[in-house]
């Protein structure tokens, strides 16, 4: 008999010569087992869970963020929900192949987030359907006519030649941006009408039925999404530009304060402005998101301050142009991050008018952004731009007049740079403003009231918490990503 | 009797007293059905017409420009004849209910521009409708187990939340970025299987087919998109990403140039100039289409000279570090479009080294390029960054060097921010240069042949060349857009 004493105190294996219970020879295994099984256990414990934890925390997290998601998610369950109820207690329904899949298909696959990208899609499958229909009911019709040899040709080539067009239709930009879903139904629909059985009283009954489960999917869908707590693409621009307006406002206080300050040493704490001044890379992220909600905006009727022929596409303008704005604060931000010194005989000269020239260029910057917000054209904007362009000029001024003799010309190229990238800044701002007056005219804004704008000094005071909590949200966001 | 006679001849209207042939009272009438039948005639003629042509004529160069849509088409066309064939031929088939949908369906549904997004919806399709079976079935199972009473209970309420559960893993940015189009055939499968007809054997055989046809569908797919001109989304984010680093460096020489130059007036003719110099703007708004291409990437096999596991996630830093390049020349753009003298005396100093930093800087990005191009090592790279290194020493020196009494600060700024943003631009290549020193040590690159190392300047005519004509045709993509 042979033993073996692991230093735990365990053992590791034994031999039993002659009837010794065989259930002691299995202690070793049932050891190797526990401690494999506690193993496995310790590594899905540790790892498995976690990550699944870890998953689950973040998607909950981003809902608490949104919850407007939630809300979708509810619409999509009670959309299935009453569609299915509908069919369920319908003697129509007849299991599977019948029709009332295709209200259920319907209602799952066009049911989006907003009510434009859902409209979009609805009217597409509607439009899709329709026509495919027709087209392949003709096809079928004479194919059928033709006689038992030439149908499979008949019907073969079409689908191929209408596959084919459909489907690089599908790559022209305008059909692509309005009409793809459209395209895809087309193709899927002709498909299917032409391919199918042979009887064409038969193919009459079934396209009225498919076309009516259509439209009560479709309705039921726009139904929801418009009336439970809608989504508008529209909306969702208007603000996305808006919250972009007041990165860009805030990113370039921050960014030329930050260069000014980290020479004087009067830095806030580095964390709450880097975030702050880091606002303009989202701003250089979002142009296939404004365009994709543009794009869905067209879809919408009127609906809150909106008109239908709202003109969504200026919004765009507007947006390429605040871009603009923050390609140049993205050079600025390099500037920053380089070492430099500012020499003191410069940085008396023109940190003031530089500071001056950014908070009065965010000033602009923010008076846009309640202009759009508010849908109200400004009374102050003029006066704003006023006082931007003149202490740009004051600051042309101050550099001037500036001292040459004492600093060589490599020092003051950081504040130089910072300089000219802040006159560009100041240019590109201008940009903004016609865009959004051109938007205030396309729209139609009103005014605002005259005792609005005499309180204005006491309004600014709850604009600064809207400022500090919307920086909040920023931070928050930069930190998500 | 009356008569008027228009200028140009034409009768306008005749009354006849007596019995003058009626045709002739009908002149008139003739007459204005006549013109307002031309009228709209050339209305047709000059908007319609004009317009559709012109619509005709637009998608017809985009399929002139990338034939490979035109092949995209055939192939659509190729796989539903195919999957119709296939169909049309079995005694299965019997008509629209049929199984034989599910496989044009899928075909229609499925097939992608790209190998990857086909395979990725082809394998979303396949888990999504598998999963959402057998968790339907047994949802199904326990319902029918459960009485009438409650079957419409437990499957409404498996429904509403499976769907809501679903619909919001869609908002979670791991699974929307590779499984979005798998929840949502979740969504489609388990509630047509859930809502479906009453006895569980049928629905077993029924899933058995489903999940058949799908199979044939999606392979079938596979088998196109992959071995008729097959179009690899790899292969386009690698294109792209070598299109954006020929373009970054042609719009540096052009822009450095055209600074210099523009004072100097030793312009080149200004169109071709200014369409080489705003290359860059293709690559400020290219960062949805490397996403996309990269997510697709990854669901790709071995192709070519990419493994399966080719780090394609690289190729998004290094598009991210061109895209920073292109901001500072963005800005330097700006630095061209202002009204700007550049003072003699600096025009002497700087002008040369400028052009150098700026001509080695491109010399860079120009061999990184084709580092990526032939996936080999680039033997003089570090050289080449040696060689920017000390130019922008050199520039510095220069600058350290300028005399100061003679020109006013304000008429340096444009020319010192150019030269700023020019350093700048070099340290940001070298953030490329990293980024593509990175992606040769993940992706394990060759070296090049020293022969060929060796031969570099013959070849570099063929280059120029080769510039020459990518030149041209982002020329031609500019004029498009």
């Amino acid at each position: 008999m042979e033993q073996k004493q692991q230093p735990n105190g365990e053992l590791e294996w034994r031999i039993n010569l002659g009837d010794g219970s065989s259930s002691k020879t299995l202690v070793p295994e049932a050891g190797i087992t526990r401690r494999a099984w506690q193993g496995l256990k310790g590594l899905i414990e540790s790892f498995l869970v976690k990550k699944v934890w870890r998953f689950l925390k973040k998607a909950w997290d981003l809902g608490v963020d949104d919850p407007r998601i939630f809300f979708h998610c509810l619409k999509v369950g009670i959309a299935l929900s009453i569609v299915s109820l509908f069919y369920y207690m319908r003697p129509l329904y007849d299991g599977f192949g019948g029709n009332a899949m295709w209200a259920v298909m319907t209602v799952v696959v066009v049911f989006e987030n907003n009510v434009g990208a859902s409209v979009c899609k609805c009217l597409n499958r509607i439009c899709g359907t329709s026509l495919a229909g027709s087209l392949a009911f003709c096809v079928h019709y004479l194919a059928s006519k033709s006689g038992h040899k030439f149908e499979p040709f008949i019907v073969g080539t079409s689908v191929f030649l209408l596959a084919s067009v459909a489907t690089f239709s599908r790559f022209i930009p305008s059909v692509k941006a309005r009409f793809d879903y459209g395209a895809m139904i087309f193709i899927l629909t002709f498909s299917l009408v032409s391919l199918s059985g042979y009887r064409v009283d038969e193919l009459l009954d079934m396209a009225h039925e498919r076309i009516s489960t259509i439209i009560v999917g479709t309705s039921l869908c726009i139904l929801v999404s418009m009336l439970i707590c809608p989504i508008w693409a529209g909306g969702e621009l208007h603000a996305l530009i808006n919250r972009n307006m007041d990165k860009l406002a805030n990113s370039l206080e921050g960014c030329t304060g930050e260069f000014f300050k980290s020479n004087g040493g009067l830095g806030e704490s580095n964390k709450e402005s880097n975030e702050k001044l880091l606002g303009f890379k989202c701003i250089l992220a979002s142009k296939a998101n404004e365009e994709t909600m543009a794009k869905f905006a067209l879809w919408e009727p009127a609906h809150g301050q909106f008109n239908y022929k709202h003109p969504w596409k200026q919004y765009l303008k507007i947006g390429a142009s605040i871009r603009s704005c923050a390609y140049c604060l993205e050079a600025l931000n390099a500037c920053i991050n380089s070492d430099h010194k500012i020499p003191e005989s410069i940085m008396k000269h023109v940190s003031d008018t530089c500071l001056r020239v950014s908070s009065n260029a965010s000033s602009v910057i923010r008076e846009l952004a309640e202009t759009i917000k508010t849908m109200k054209r400004s009374s102050t904007i003029d006066v704003l731009v006023g006082e931007m362009n003149s202490s740009v000029q004051e600051l042309q001024e101050d550099l001037k007049s500036l001292p040459q003799n004492e600093t060589p010309i490599i020092d003051m190229i950081p504040v130089l740079t910072c300089v000219s990238l802040l006159i560009e800044i100041a240019n590109r701002v201008e940009a903004i403003v016609d865009a959004v007056k051109e938007l205030s005219k396309l729209a139609d804004f009103g005014f605002r009231d005259q005792d609005k704008s005499n309180q204005n000094q006491s309004k600014s005071d709850g604009n600064i918490m809207q400022e500090k909590r919307r920086v909040e949200e920023t931070m928050m966001a930069l930190q998500r990503v």
